[in-house]
């Protein structure tokens, strides 16, 4: 299966985390790759790390280009992410995994980190076993051409709405 | 802060678990309690109990009412949700947790099966430190009001559309 988290709410990430603690409950090989550096909290990294070698997680992101702390120049980001496909194609080829989690991806494509046709031939050229999910923003309509489960977050209530700080353990 | 995932789409409880798995990152005590039976599978249930003892899963649903399973009268279903709550209302008070997750309460109101002003009580009386995320579609408007934080999961593409059906690990 192919499965798209999307949307401007909260959710995408956190949705793929819990499939991983799902996942692990079959005993299952889980691999997370971090397109986009700073989608995984302090948090989910240490709960992550709880379910190693379960679930192997590759960060490999360099900040969000142009959002949010923003120190690095365009190409470095490029790199960061194309390193992250890099992976991705050889990890889906490895058929070690029984799940594969690209995180941020669709915001990497929708800043034009990555090519649009090389996302579209590690989709096509997945084993058949092998889940994938795909999370991020504004995921792209051809990859939800070729998605078997696509939800969009909706964001209908955010706390930064009435004033509240981000929380340890929920926001951050 | 109260959070709320609501909507028809797929990510509901699966959210819920990923937010499971960062509070463990931060050595969280969370308490999870089941308002309608089958809303956690075999695998999420195998995953959280490697969680244990940080996380609490208390499973007290007794089905989901007219429409899987059902051969329980509507009296059943009934004390079952009502002794969800009670469990949540001493659970929400003991001050032992820093997450509880009430799963499907939102489906548990919608059926009637408990009071919404109970679980108003509930939302009202909660110790500040403590974060609630309350699941299920069709979140009642009071329920959205009162909360922090609210996601719609909607659907977009589902694999029933494509007449696939669901799959070990992701779907069950």
């Amino acid at each position: 299966m192919i499965i798209v988290y999307t949307g401007d709410g909260k959710g995408k990430t956190t949705a793929a985390l819990g499939t991983i603690l799902r996942a692990i409950g079959y005993n299952w090989k889980v691999c997370v790759i971090q397109f986009i550096k700073g989608s995984w909290t302090y948090g989910e990294m240490k709960g992550l790390k709880r379910l190693e070698p379960d679930v192997v997680l590759k960060v490999l992101g360099q900040g969000f280009v142009g959002i949010i702390d923003d120190k690095k120049p365009i190409e470095e980001h490029i790199a960061a992410a194309q390193g992250a496909l890099k992976a991705a194609l050889e990890d889906v080829q490895s058929d070690k995994y029984d799940l594969i989690i690209l995180d941020e991806i669709n915001v990497a494509l929708n800043l034009g980190l990555i090519d649009l046709s090389e996302v579209k031939k590690l989709l096509t050229g997945k084993p058949k076993r092998l889940h994938l999910i795909l999370t991020g923003r504004g995921a792209p309509q051809d990859i939800i051409d070729m998605a078997d489960l696509v939800t969009e977050m909706k964001e209908i209530k955010h706390p930064y709405q009435k004033g509240i700080l981000a929380q340890k353990g929920v926001d951050f």
